[in-house]
């Protein structure tokens, strides 16, 4: 349905949209309308109030759960905020993203190393992989199903946003969640119908991203510098998401490479490593 | 193109492959074709040896990258492993696992913390995110990303599997990828033409998985215990994927959750900690 509703840009213009420069030789000259779909696609911090219908609500969750996950083991829960009181209470941490507020559906991706250690107290195994392996294959299988989730919204025209954010209030939200032991979220969600045509994220050229046999990043530095210069030419960062302009001011030219840098010069929930050990995710 | 290729199934069917069980009333009736694939996508592990155009590659790659990332960072790398002799030698690790061989593209997917750090190093800012908040958000790009490239690439009419048994020769892999300080593998992964139809993975109830408003798993042992035998009755745990039959036995009732129990109770990747740390990520 939403395949049929879009328009069907060149492969040029998709592109140019995500990455800024023209494609390389060699590829296909028609696009699917699936891989269009996903070329094209982009975050929806605007959404209509129009709600969403809980069928189709729950059928999106269950391409959710369509994802792979390692070795079967399904390690993560989706949690649906419908709960007014709640909602407000989780759009008043975080005030600078309204979109929380209006998003007619909110949802919070958990990593769940529970559910596998309930089945083994109930068949008397012990829980041996208390470990930052199975911390990484609860998030990743957290992370599977909500892009599944996220694609499959897309494809049926609704417009989403990750909220990882709400890590930001861990302890409260895992209280008020009631997030138990072996439970951590990774990122809030927002869901509705796009108010607004939103904006391509341009990504990395594919050579900064993409290594054949070998890692190599020898190439880095001329490659983030010409990218820098695209999408500051195409989008340069707002003063106001220019990251802690207190301390290294406001500037006409602050490209990804400088925001990024700004970003990781100052510690990001930095107890979240204290909180998963309260929480029973040893991370031995 | 797939979508047109794709029988199309009922929701009554879709959801009995899916979940064992016929679909909760107020579903939509007629399901979108590209939720229809998701909902019956299934990992392919059998694949033809035609190779997959290098072109088709690079708009899959590209598809990939255009999956949402944590605070836009990209904090992920894709690394196409084409030398035919850094494939033997993968496949030599994973003797179990001949679609490994097999398979036309094999790609392993990275989280990676190091570009970021090199961006802070070019423009003379600390790194204060070694942490296991920043070790999460890489983990999580990449897994964003290959879910991307996997649905993009089964829309494409194209097969998957990924192969997380990879991180079980963790050191050996980044010695032959070349993996620097900061880069780790969340999984390889097979790609190319299905040569067989495959088998959609029965998945744990909606009820054991979706929660609202609080994590509430109360229903857990009476869920799982139906959802073991619907899985059971239609696709028993052959003797051989049985996990750790040389301590537990082989069973002719091993239902999901005595696997999961099995597979826990046993360390797994015990090393994964200690390989990090050793490749500059502190985990703080």
């Amino acid at each position: 349905m939403a395949d049929d509703a879009q328009p069907h840009p060149t492969l040029a213009q998709l592109w140019d949209a995500r990455f800024g420069e023209p494609p390389p030789a060699g590829l296909p000259e028609t696009v699917p309308p699936a891989l269009a779909r996903i070329l094209s696609r982009r975050t929806m911090r605007r959404l209509k109030p129009d709600p969403v219908p809980d069928g189709l609500l729950s059928l999106l969750l269950a391409c959710a759960q369509s994802a792979p996950a390692k070795s079967d083991l399904q390690q993560y829960s989706i949690l649906v905020v419908k709960d007014p009181a709640r909602r407000a209470v989780i759009a008043g941490w975080l005030p600078a993203q309204p979109w929380v507020t209006e998003a007619p559906v909110f949802l919070v991706f958990l990593g769940d190393m529970r559910r596998a250690r309930r089945m083994g107290e109930l068949r008397g195994r012990p829980n041996a992989n208390d470990n930052v392996d199975s911390f990484m294959n609860a998030a990743v299988d957290a992370a599977l199903a909500m892009e599944t989730f996220l694609l499959a919204s897309e494809a049926a025209g609704l417009g989403c946003c990750c909220i990882s954010m709400i890590r930001n209030r861990i302890d409260d939200a895992a209280a008020l969640l009631g997030l138990p032991d072996g439970v951590f979220p990774i990122a809030g969600f927002c869901l509705g119908w796009p108010a607004a045509e939103g904006r391509v994220s341009m990504r990395l050229p594919p050579a900064a991203v993409v290594h054949v046999d070998r890692y190599d990043d020898s190439r880095l530095p001329e490659l983030v510098e010409a990218y820098d210069r695209r999408r500051h030419a195409r989008a340069p960062v707002a003063p106001a998401s220019q990251r802690h302009a207190d301390r290294y001011g406001v500037a006409d030219y602050c490209p990804w490479s400088e925001n990024a840098a700004r970003q990781l010069s100052i510690p990001e929930r930095a107890g979240f490593r204290d909180f998963l050990q309260r929480h029973g995710i040893a991370l031995a």
